[in-house]
């Protein structure tokens, strides 16, 4: 196979950390390297940033701030951990990316689509996924999952209305670069679904 | 006199601090009401983000993590403490702001000027000084102020080579943008100092 860069989006509760799992198994047993990574956060000094967001207590944070921060642990989770595993010849899977920004700081949070284009592109620095998959479920359903998880952080928070702007969002990104992104249907079981992801991967070249 | 936004610049001991004190007293003398900030903090989640871009054991921090990290805190003071200053009538005064991060990161550090100036366009979101004193000093002097301060932090321990190119780098912005930047000799004892930047400040119609 094909090493990859290969980015898993949606809602919370979408399945996106079960198939990243089952993705990054397929992949190694398949014979490659994989470097698992996820959104906010991945590294030492990412984490450090992914808390400072998520703080509950940082309620006067701003729309840029927050996004420009989401943007450095990006830089830095590329810097420490994508690149140098990429030019190492392995494959990375990373529950969440840029799309991510896109879809809940523009789409659901209204910051403007260039403004958020060009923080991702400052932040990435020419690191872009190969490949793209975005989960997409029932809004409902995603949060009746969710919900038998841990207790909601800052972002979860902010209910089902802007949960629907940012599944919204995911659709537009998919249709706009279909050559990169790829809608999954993400109802059904863990392994129907993986299905489904495989059959992309194939089709695309990497398996 | 005339609300405005002034921005104080120039390598550590180049005395901005003295000067920010002396031109804050100055401007409430003339009637004004004064708020007085500074770069890299200013805000409670600002200098949360300052604590961790300083933090010497974070080495592993890329250059871009680092920017927009920089660009973060800036936005948060833009949004919480500089907007609603300039917005109440007040005039903000400024320990370093965004062309801190074009002679550090850019001129000094080896970052593209095109991308700071994005990184620095997107925090600031319109909010520009209408006023910048850039405090020249040479650096081996500035270095023996600095030296009788508290111990030296990551940006600090760069060294005389680096101080130096970040010394021309704001002689740079001070040529480039004559109407907004001016140079100001800064040596000699504070008062005289204080001295130039009043005539500057009379000659713009701000006092």
């Amino acid at each position: 196979m094909t090493p990859a860069f290969i980015t898993l989006e949606g809602i919370d509760g979408c399945g996106k950390s079960t198939q990243a799992a089952l993705l990054a198994h397929a992949l190694e047993t398949a014979g490659a390297t994989v470097c698992r990574l996820r959104e906010p956060g991945g590294t030492s000094i990412s984490e450090q940033i992914r808390s400072l967001v998520l703080d509950p207590s940082n309620t006067e944070m701003g729309t840029i701030c927050e996004l420009l921060l989401y943007e450095a642990a990006r830089a830095q989770l590329v810097h420490e951990a994508i690149a140098p595993a990429l030019a190492a010849g392995a494959s990375v899977v990373c529950d969440r990316f840029y799309d991510s920004t896109t879809a809940y700081q523009a789409f659901a949070g209204g910051l403007e689509r260039e403004r958020v284009r060009l923080a991702n592109e400052l932040a990435v620095n020419g690191t872009h996924p190969a490949l793209t998959l975005v989960f997409d479920l029932p809004v409902e359903e995603a949060a009746a999952r969710a919900r038998g998880r841990s207790a909601a952080d800052r972002m979860e928070a902010k209910g089902l209305a802007f949960q629907k702007r940012v599944a919204a969002g995911f659709r537009a990104i998919a249709a706009e670069e279909p050559a990169r992104v790829h809608l999954i249907d993400a109802t059904g079981a863990p392994d129907e679904v993986h299905a489904r992801v495989l059959d992309v991967l194939r089709k695309e070249g990497i398996l």
